[in-house]
């Protein structure tokens, strides 16, 4: 495991993006986007998925120079055309337009459809937490859970995210509707461990923690069983209403042409609830409530959602980001870029 | 079990919540709401739950008279103090303010503390979603649940609901934080039966599907483990931020003393998004999507939230309300009430 400073891998990866044809700004927001992901130590969805994206832009799924356009509105809300744009671009500046109205509304709501993967979710609830205001946004994905019931996949993770601001660092929940994603389901195969709890079934439909059946089944749970189900089922139908945009049953379940998703980003401003510096010490209280909580097994403590992650960014920026090797062989391949082939022919 | 019809039943509530001093109006629509939780197959929450409502009202957590009071607001939000009044009511008026307060802005929020149990939290789904809106709303409650990780009950069952409005019928998911409520525990065990997934942990420490020994531990399991026990400790910290009312470490963790808790009603308008009548059949092809997914087991359909409801409500408005025997006689000999058993003295 390479240890590469941020300011080193975002460089990189925003001079790959250059050569596919980005512009500088939007470049270089894209770049520090994945590698802000990895240094949060959530290592799935950032520098790791990046020649995945790559390989978006090149089968076309990722337009690199489409901006979202906004296509209506009412006072507090609007809805947003991603037209096929980078995924975290868009969700940036939609979760942007979300917190620049809640400020002059209390709370607004930005619907976007038309869109692709936003990589990490929590990304956009930091965004706004970090500006004082509480987010709640959530996506829709390809199908890939069996809802409560179904033997086949037919529901979306649907990753939602609920941030809430507080001086002595926000507190960041970004959690998918399966209890364990397909890529945890494979790191525990890799290291033959068994999951802690159920995560699906076997194919001949048995709950297991077998981490390789529930690969071959495609039978994920939901978490909750029939409640993580119907929550996923009713954020599927709040995006695409309000954006107007795909549901999970009409996105291509192909990891690679994931294309077209609808996300739903809202912002409130505590201050418009009348809230002044008391908001940060309310939380700052349940905080405490936590941490005196007894604990299951001595030694441990209550955390609360994203409270690991200042110090895992801390750590990250002064050692240098955790990039696998081979990993970062092939994004400095990636530097030559599509274009840059284009013009050698 | 008796079947007792549907006006019958609003009607002696009504008559004992106008023995205890509500005026007309709000003892109609009080106990309206009691006996439509019931017609809507919500048994937990709806008449059964009459008598403690009752009793909350004898022991002065509940303020029959009580109104609640805007605070503060800005644009698309308001911060209202409930003043310990009828929980069922003021939540009704939020939801109706957040309603109204949409159809002009697109979204609005409106936060509510001091409040009491709003009993079915599907109730102010119904509401928005019958009218055409889509709505998020969440309560917190006294602590009943431990945290993951966590060996006592310090943070709330808190439950959220999510409603999309629907030509055809609405879609409401209503949902607390623990995989089973302590009365779905109860149920379970006066049947003799196990739970069917594991739904919190015996005193060894073990997870168990035996209700009795989570009854007897306290620790029941949150929704998908550390995920639904992050979900409702960010809700409670929107919900008392916004309201700034107490959160749940704050709230006495007593049945009967539960009082002073904190709500937030989310409404949004998707006509305010540019939707018109295309809203309806993208929520009927989720709803055809899901019918159509293979199911695990032959002979059943996989369904939406609430998908039951309508029908259980038109059963229940033919043959009448079931309402237990026992419990009937009890709510009967009520309506002497306080106020003129007073007037008898």
């Amino acid at each position: 495991m390479n240890r590469i400073p941020l300011e080193e891998v975002q460089g990189v990866l925003e001079r790959v993006l250059r050569g596919f044809g980005m512009t500088e700004a939007r470049a270089r927001l894209c770049a520090r986007l994945f590698a802000e992901t990895t240094c949060d130590g959530v290592y799935t969805h950032g520098v790791s998925r990046f020649p995945r994206f790559v390989a978006t832009i090149r089968n076309g799924c990722v337009d690199v120079s489409a901006e979202p356009l906004r296509v209506a509105g009412l006072g507090a809300v609007e809805r947003w055309d991603g037209q096929k744009g980078p995924g975290n671009l868009n969700a940036y500046a939609c979760m942007e337009r979300a917190m620049s109205l809640s400020r002059a509304h209390g709370v607004a709501c930005v619907s976007l459809g038309n869109t692709n993967h936003w990589m990490r979710g929590g990304t956009y609830g930091w965004q706004a937490a970090e500006a004082g205001l509480i987010a709640i946004c959530w996506t829709n994905t390809m199908p890939n859970l069996p809802p409560w019931g179904g033997a086949e996949p037919c529901i979306g993770n649907n990753p939602m995210v609920i941030a809430v601001p507080r001086a002595n660092g926000p507190v960041v929940l970004d959690m998918a509707m399966s209890q364990f994603s397909y890529g945890a389901l494979e790191s525990y195969r890799k290291r033959g461990e068994m999951l802690p709890v159920e995560g699906g079934f076997d194919d001949g439909g048995a709950m297991t923690r077998d981490p390789g059946a529930i690969e071959r089944s495609q039978r994920a749970l939901p978490i909750g069983y029939w409640k993580g189900g119907g929550l996923s089922i009713v954020l599927d139908m709040m995006a695409a209403v309000l954006s107007l945009g795909r549901a999970t049953h009409q996105i291509p379940r192909d990891s690679l042409r994931e294309a077209g998703v609808s996300q739903v980003f809202i912002a409130m401003d505590p201050a418009g609830f009348g809230a002044q510096g008391e908001a940060s010490e309310i939380v700052d209280d349940i905080v405490a409530s936590l941490h005196d909580c007894r604990p299951a097994h001595a030694q441990e403590t209550v955390r609360y959602p994203g409270e690991r992650t200042l110090r895992t960014r801390a750590e990250n920026r002064r050692l240098g980001l955790p990039v696998d090797a081979a990993l970062w062989d092939e994004i400095l391949a990636l530097q030559g870029g599509t274009q840059h082939a284009e013009e050698r022919t």
